[in-house]
């Protein structure tokens, strides 16, 4: 699985829009069309919750393999490993993942061909917290076991996108920066996809070059509009290869939509935060929260709301419009087609209020902590000590992944997770409590959550021990139809604990999943009795 | 449980040894004797891993609870919150524990009898990282249900210790900072122990003066030696209510002696590391490290070695005394009475090569990342795929508590857990698997640890995902005795995941605790067969 050459038939032809873009003129000897590019072996894109990424070159390989049946053949299989800084759009990820163009993707990924085929066995992926991910890529972590070309590089290839080059050759991102300067940084080669269908965002990106220890310093943001770097990104034009036009729009699709539940769970994080920031600083910065819950605060009672978090969708242009949203910034706009075409159409009312930061420096334990950011973020389960698993369903399947919440949840002022109290099938709309015993994965523990919500409650654990905890998650936030048999376990568990002195978080580990392999065995989670 | 009067009986003549220390007049008005002190309710104390806590005040007050037998009658009965940053000796913590004085103990604790309680219900106890202890206190998460006094102040007492007071009335601690500033800060009344046994330490500390959001600012440290506060730590005099000379060391045992798999463990990782540093910048900054492993680091290879820790122990004077240790900072010096002994006798050798810093600096993500810390730890157990047990034995019982573990394992550059692969009894040198299909405790998690350490070997975990960590796990680290029925489980695992597309991180749940539960049932954890 080596790489072969680059360029077939290199003669492309620059468009004016591309010529007013590019403004480093040595860089168009270097433009290809994306049909010519051959097949890359092992790759990083640009890209974070799916804007951003690069759409032609992809595409365009995705296409080779298919019209030659390379996929058919093991000689002529190409598998690729894929480092993004977290998900791109369908049209390409999921693509290749349908073509099982991808031996191993790190460090995130949404995308129902993607997951299946991590479930399946045909990719391998880890989870890393998305700050995380970008530095272990610099520290060498990824091409420990590579033995061809540079070994200093961890990518032979690195394919972004960019609305716009500079003269000095460096690029400025789209609706993304994510992993993007490390990415660069990392690869032996690179292909640079300049948008002309996106606007050029110059001057929306603040980009903070990374050193690495010893060589590190402070990020010096003591507020969220605090610029600390440059408005593009720097690349060694020596190993730039390839610039090719593209004019395809981000693919993203509609937001999740606002229903009952999640207007009841807005509407208990609105009481909770109305009560609790009389005592608190007066301004708020939020990070990391649900579409749903931003629809709440555009109509809540809260002024001058800065926001520091990964990703601004659809109803921040709500909360920007409704003159209470001082400022945002984010590693991405991940908006619908729509709210991108408003926000591109206003783009003079956002510019200054919005700045998109890599996302080492937007997810940084560093500053989320310093700026005291109220995090919130969705799990899959939490357990009555609250703990949370945020990647796997029944400890095993892997959804979309961790993302930016550990790095959130851990060093936020106020750690919040919202979550359905229960979830539906078909026949039974409370066939799987989100509220169990036992996490059958933990991705974050109770020694980082403050405040677990359902639409059936709130449960503030802030100074609780687990024995206060339990109670209190399972009456404020379990759904009703398994209050009485959390509430049997919980105390079926201290009586037993605390008969053999072992009672600080009481569990009957032969029960702690029955819940679970129940819904395997008989397909819900309702049991009749405990062992 | 209200605080009764504080002075019974105030006179107490100040010793020459005192009135040298205590450089601020004033509070020499306020020398009380400890046996006079009476009860008090909410209370924090300064301390951090069995050093620098107060000794005579505490002692007294038990030692009323029981000359008076005030504890038999629920009419007398006195318990206390305690708020600690992490663990003080055992003649006072644990005296108080095993008098049932203790009502709620956090964030952290080592002793026996405080074990007992809270594995018993006695003592409500919860872990936070020690990092973030010190800030939920002044963010006021530990008094939000406070009731009477200063609402303001979650604590109604601090009794802390001090080896000296400037002429402005600050305070310079002993032999830890911990979370003394905070608990100062929190408190309505300040009692001072001040230590005349232990030598002045005035300049071995930096305090920084811990601002909440949205004033916080980054802690400009770079690296392990640079100051950023103050010798000592402010308070407000108005707020001491008495001065009480303590002639106490602090009473700390040996030290953990070195074993052979202890030697083992430290070979693979002196190994692992040799090879690593190779690649990596030329200075080693190591945080959070068992004993046994700096006595190899003394006789190692690694020159100029900086250490950015929690606490040092003996091994580390004769790292010091090798020359191959440049600069120490932690935020306790926890060594054994003859370690003590030598250091204040050679206290010109160390002063200069050595900072104390306050638990919320020590341990701060911020500086832990930007150093690229090697951070080291040991946990209870660790399950197939990196999820680690540091806290809860049968995921219930409660030994020392997280302590910063989780903020040097999330941080560092390199995050190391080393563990014997199996336990003993007396009658079974292997009976409990250190190494488990799911680790029934979750204190770290997949996303955080890269290297596994036993006896067995060392597994190398980046850039593996689940399906390969796992038989890298088992193969390198787990014990003889486990590895068939590990290695089966995670066959049979991946066969039946695989078998409904739920394979990324395959697991039998029915089973997942069958180790521990066999442990609970049989005494071993043996088994014969998987279900």
């Amino acid at each position: 699985m080596r790489a072969t050459p680059l360029l077939r038939n290199a003669p492309a032809t620059a468009s004016a829009a591309l010529r007013e873009r590019v403004r480093r003129p040595a860089y168009l000897n270097k433009l290809a069309n994306s049909k010519d590019l051959a097949p890359l072996f092992k790759i990083g894109w640009s890209g974070f919750t799916g804007v951003g990424y690069p759409k032609t070159v992809p595409t365009a390989m995705a296409d080779l393999a298919e019209e030659n049946k390379l996929q058919e053949n093991p000689e002529t299989k190409k598998k690729f490993n894929l480092f993004v800084g977290a998900s791109v759009g369908p049209e390409v990820e999921d693509r290749w993942a349908s073509l099982d163009m991808i031996a191993r993707r790190y460090p995130h990924q949404v995308g129902k061909e993607v997951a299946k085929g991590i479930n399946a066995g045909r990719i391998e992926f880890a989870d890393k917290h998305l700050s995380m991910f970008p530095q272990d890529l610099t520290y060498g972590y990824y091409n420990l076991r590579k033995e061809h070309g540079d070994l200093t590089k961890p990518l032979d290839w690195a394919i972004v996108e960019a609305t716009a080059i500079t003269e000095d050759g460096s690029i400025v991102p789209g609706a993304s920066v994510g992993a993007t300067p490390e990415i660069v940084q990392s690869a032996e080669k690179i292909i640079i996809e300049v948008n002309t269908h996106i606007p050029s965002l110059e001057g929306l990106h603040d980009i903070n070059h990374s050193f690495t220890p010893p060589n590190r310093q402070p990020y010096l943001v003591t507020h969220p509009m605090d610029r600390i770097g440059l408005t593009s990104i720097p690349i060694d034009p020596d190993r730039v290869v390839a610039i090719v036009e593209s004019r395809e729009p981000d693919n993203t699709g509609k937001n999740a939509p606002e229903n009952d539940q999640s207007r009841a769970i807005a509407a208990h994080l609105i009481n909770f935060l109305s009560e609790e920031v009389v005592t608190s600083p007066p301004s708020i910065c939020i990070g990391n929260v649900a579409n749903s819950i931003i629809g709440g605060l555009a109509d809540g009672p809260f002024e001058q709301v800065q926001v520091w978090t990964e990703v601004l969708q659809d109803t921040f242009i709500r909360f920007f419009d409704s003159g209470k949203l001082q400022f945002a910034t984010a590693t991405s706009i991940r908006f619908s087609p729509e709210g991108f075409d408003h926000f591109y159409a206003n783009w003079a009312n956002y510019k200054d209020r919005l700045l998109l930061r890599s996302q080492q420096v937007a997810n940084a334990p560093e500053i989320i902590r310093r700026l005291g950011v109220i995090a919130m973020n969705t799990p899959l389960e939490v357990d009555i000590y609250a703990h949370a698993n945020s990647t796997n369903a029944l400890g095993s399947r892997m959804l979309n992944g961790l993302g930016g919440s550990g790095d959130f949840l851990r060093n936020a002022k106020l750690s919040i997770m919202h979550t359905p109290s229960a979830r539906p099938t078909k026949t039974d709309p409370t066939r799987i409590s989100c509220i169990v015993p036992f996490a059958s994965h933990v991705d974050h523990t109770e020694h980082d959550l403050d405040i677990i919500i359902t639409e059936q409650g709130l449960a503030d654990l802030r100074g609780l021990s687990p024995r206060e905890r339990a109670p209190v998650i399972i009456e404020k936030c379990a759904h009703p139809d398994y209050k009485v048999m959390l509430h049997e376990y919980y105390e079926r568990s201290l009586k037993e604990c605390m008969a053999r002195g072992a009672g600080h978080e009481p569990h009957m580990l032969r029960n702690a999943f029955k819940f679970h392999t129940n819904l395997i065995e008989k397909g819900t989670m309702k049991i009749s009795k405990w062992d």
